[in-house]
């Protein structure tokens, strides 16, 4: 019998038409297929060897397209993506005009929701649910959630609300692997662990029927009690409380174990929870020892692991961070260091190992990390929130209500702010100044470098009320960095250059490219530092002495920092033209980050292009 | 022996004075005053009455201010201003210059956490408790949640860190009354209910014992059954498994119950969770009859009872909102009504009643609830979100990355838009327009009347994409509202008058004040109807023909619909001079709306000032 191959699969009907010999014998080859791949791409490597037999009897068990799979977070969906007719673009993978990273509806109809935030899969698939329920069509509905996403209160609200959601078929499928991309935190964690080890499981179970036998043969008592004495049977009341019926744990990497649970649970329906254990980095030796150097790679040979570069590299934003997190907390001991659940992506390993009492990896929990941050700061301390620009949305109400609004003295560290490359769209940072700025109370601040970073995340910092200072992915110009805690003045830009007829204002990074055209043209050139509070004072007397004015910044234009220069000179009936640099308003793709920057026209050359065709009577040749 | 009156605790450490018939009498009277107090200024009074022995015996227990009591959502500390010095000041609640009706840090030193939006307090508490733990002061740390609080995500996220957080006081009270301002929704609510019966909790710990007594004597076994088999005994294995104590569930009308055991709680420190049932009203017949009616009435006369008017009133934007989701529900079958707690508020009560498969309450999860609606969307359905502007803060990364990234069909109906009136600066809706505006694929409309809310509601709900309708609380001018389901043309405003020199531009009912002006100075006068798209050909014609322009809006401007033109004009080289009227950058305390109003200059007289001084070259006499 001739041997089936990973290229004859072109969609998910054709991995039905196989035996289970065949179905072994493909995934084995799939797990190939993805190492060779992501080692050539970059991209998430632990997560994904850990999820390919489980994705590979989903799909042969359950009639997708029809029935619907929800990837929570979905860096966990190349197996996915290359069972269903999706394996040739893996070379393109995160690259610009090539596939995304994460599962994308406009991708392919085997995409039923585009995720990348995490913990949205459950109340996805139950509104899903819902709506098949109401047109009478029988369909599966299938959450695919890791133990890290399981921590997050969303996900929680969703299991409350599917328990009482009658007539819907739900299946949550909790992909157990102790490891979030931090190691994992919380009770939900531990007890998870409980439920996980085989052990305890197996005894529980010959307990809980030796148990039952002796439970006194009242008819009316033993009703009511077999409700937790099923929560000996299989330790799990946490699930069955809340509705579920919980089947498990069972071995991810066991296709045995796998398709006939699966099997059983689809002819079931209603509101199941199945409980699977996998590994990160499963069969590739190198990624299971440590799965988070695998966790998100770039290109690496496989047969000999990730090797690190020994050329001097640029330090990152986030290591300026993290270096200058460890130098304040030395020297202020008021200072706490809170993530959610980023330790890695935050620069937070050194802080953590030398201040452990004042570091808080609260899990994935963004709502809860910036209100036990308000709850710090009433007592006198003074909290500093790592969070990424784009799950800063995550706790935006708790900013608004819980920080701003008692003026507590929360320091926000927004890393990742503007475009981040290959993860795309749903983890861009654009909108934090649009909606940072409308909040009274808080201050706003734009590092141009390295060094400005530091310095202004120390100001922000002495500043006794909340404050927020804003900073990319990746390096910066490499502008060395002074080892003492300075401040500037709160909301007091810098003059970079004065030159003549136009003043360009420049939010962040892009100060280095509009200097190339200021330089070129004479034109005058502000590191604004602050967009609020903005330096009016500065703007009122620039306006004296010059025509035109240049805002930039690596943020949505609408409601960002140009527009507030354009609030200012309105609110001080100052007449003046004013063109406003940033990103336009639509989702921008994944892509290099430079390249993107360029094709915004947010570069040197297009910001020349763009002042010239503005304010070409101004300029001088 | 005299008996204690109530005028004579000035603070809790008076309380801590009296014997327990003192404080059962003393308990007595502060029932009495709150229900006169309440019935003359209007307020929360259900909650109120339901938790004044609540409140008693904590500061009769603990040392107050010394130790920390954060009572969540807040809404029921009345009995707790009382006792801490305010009882005068109960005269001038929730009104312009007097007290607010929530805690706030800045009103008194008891008040330990400003709150109002749900679910916030175990994430406050556990911040402060482990301030005090790295500071070595023993204190303890109090959380008073209700049922419905403990549906948010928030809360379970909090109980999740603190389940693994070591050497902490934290003591979460739950306060049970089974009723959130909507009925319970949800699993939680459901396990709640059956902890909450005493007789099932009787039995179960008497079968506990008996099954106790008949595990099998391996000792190593019986160590690991020991944590389910304290499920058996005391049936809260959800609050156990999570890390905590769980004691309960207690009288929380019993003062006799209620001293000992927070005595006890405070003995044993560590991570207590306490189960209160109490009944909203108690204490008063009419509330406890029909706590919904008594939840927060304006003011009635209480030993009559709440009066219905029998005048005509005005119809609110939220009984539009509550007929037009019923209309539109009926004409398309594709309709999916959904609320996050707010059944009443929101103006859905009919709609439930008409549509019970299509209507959802989601309980207090207002991330679940717009993703919920992705999910639904993603079906063909068209699920309308109605949701206050201020919650929707805590669904906005939802918005962002579920929904309008996906470009999907969801519409949101923002009630509440803008000042709010009596629940102050923490329930205002004064950001939805610059935190949306810069969400790419939104469509945002500001109707200016009752007709155009009905009329942009159609609009957007016919729009294939994401939209919201924000419209503020309250009654508008009583434009009569016509029957059908007709839309407008999107991002098309309405030519109000033609006038002369000045153009209007007003985004909402502040529209029917800038109306006022126009009359009297002949000038042009729009509404705008969209924020999002914005019409900018109009302004391009009107920018032709008018030497000013002024904006009108009932939001922040920061960011605001304001800053929409001024970026449009800015966009298209067009120089003119624009004011902006709308809120300052600055929180707002409670008071009456038009008095509100009238103080930031948006009626008629404030707005004619505003364009006098900043246009009165432009006017005509």
């Amino acid at each position: 019998m001739a041997k089936v191959s990973l290229e004859q699969i072109q969609a998910p009907a054709d991995l039905r038409q196989l035996d289970m010999r065949e179905l072994r014998d493909i995934t084995s080859q799939l797990r190939e297929f993805v190492l060779r791949s992501v080692s050539q791409t970059g991209g998430h490597l632990s997560s994904n060897l850990g999820t390919v037999e489980l994705t590979s009897a989903l799909h042969y068990v359950f009639e997708t397209p029809h029935d619907r799979i929800v990837w929570d977070v979905g860096h966990q969906s190349y197996a996915h993506k290359i069972l269903t007719g999706r394996r040739e673009q893996m070379a393109g993978l995160r690259q610009f005009g090539g596939i995304s990273g994460f599962p994308k509806r406009s991708e392919s109809e085997y995409d039923d929701f585009g995720t990348a935030h995490s913990s949205t899969s459950i109340s996805a698939v139950l509104g899903m649910a819902v709506a098949s329920r109401n047109a009478g069509i029988k369909r599966q509905h299938i959450a695919v959630i890791g133990d890290g996403a399981m921590t997050a209160g969303m996900a929680f609200e969703a299991l409350n609300n599917a328990g009482v959601t009658p007539g819907v078929n739900v299946l949550v499928i909790l992909n157990d692997n102790d490891m979030s991309i931090s190691p994992p935190v919380g009770a939900l964690n531990r007890y998870l662990a409980r439920l996980m080890s085989g052990q305890f499981y197996a005894r529980a179970k010959n307990v809980g029927k030796a148990v039952l036998q002796h439970v006194p043969p009242v008819l009316d008592l033993a009703r009511k009690f077999e409700g937790h004495a099923k929560g000996i049977l299989s330790p799990a009341t946490l699930f069955e409380e809340l509705g579920f019926n919980y089947v498990g744990p069972i071995d991810g990497h066991d296709l045995d174990a796998l398709v006939p649970t699966l099997q059983n649970l689809r002819e079931l329906g209603g509101l199941q929870f199945l409980h699977v254990v996998t590994r990160k980095g499963q069969g590739y030796k190198l990624a299971e020892a440590d799965p988070v150097l695998y966790h998100g790679p770039g290109k690496f040979d496989p047969d000999v692991g990730i090797v690190k570069s020994s050329e001097p590299q640029k330090i990152s934003f986030t290591q300026v961070f993290g270096q200058w997190l460890c130098d304040m907390a030395a020297h202020d001991e008021r200072l706490y260091g809170i993530t959610p659940a980023m330790r890695e992506g935050s620069g937070m390993v050194e802080f953590e190992q030398r201040f452990p009492t004042r570091y808080f990896d609260v899990g994935i929990a963004e709502q809860h990390a910036v209100t036990f941050a308000a709850g710090l700061a009433c007592e006198g301390q003074k909290p500093v929130v790592a969070i990424y620009s784009t799950f800063l949305q995550r706790g935006y109400d708790q900013l608004i209500h819980d920080v701003a609004l008692q003026n507590l003295d929360v320091t926000f560290a927004l890393d990742r702010a503007g475009l981040v490359g290959a993860d795309g769209a749903t983890h861009a940072g654009n909108y934090d100044i649009a909606f940072l700025r409308c909040v009274p109370n808080m201050v706003i601040a734009t590092p141009s470098d390295e060094q400005e970073t530091r310095c202004l995340l120390s100001t922000c910092y002495q500043h006794p009320g909340p404050a927020a200072v804003r900073y990319p992915r990746g390096n910066g110009v490499g502008k060395p960095v002074q080892p003492n805690l300075a401040s500037v003045e709160l909301g007091k830009a810098k003059v970079v250059r004065m030159g003549k007829a136009i003043a360009l204002l420049a939010f962040g990074p892009i100060l280095y490219e509009a200097a190339k055209v200021a330089e070129k043209f004479n034109l005058t050139l502000i590191d604004m530092r602050f967009v609020k509070p903005l330096d009016t004072g500065l703007l009122q007397e620039l306006a004296q002495t010059h025509m035109g004015f240049v805002t930039l910044e690596e943020a949505a234009l609408m409601g960002g920092a140009g527009s507030a220069v354009l609030e200012y000179f309105s609110a001080a009936d100052i007449t003046v033209p004013v063109l406003t640099l940033g990103y336009p308003d639509e989702f921008i793709d994944h892509g290099d980050q430079k390249r993107l920057a360029a094709n915004l026209g947010l570069v040197a050359e297009g910001i020349e292009r763009s002042i010239t065709e503005r304010f070409s009577d101004l300029l001088e040749a």
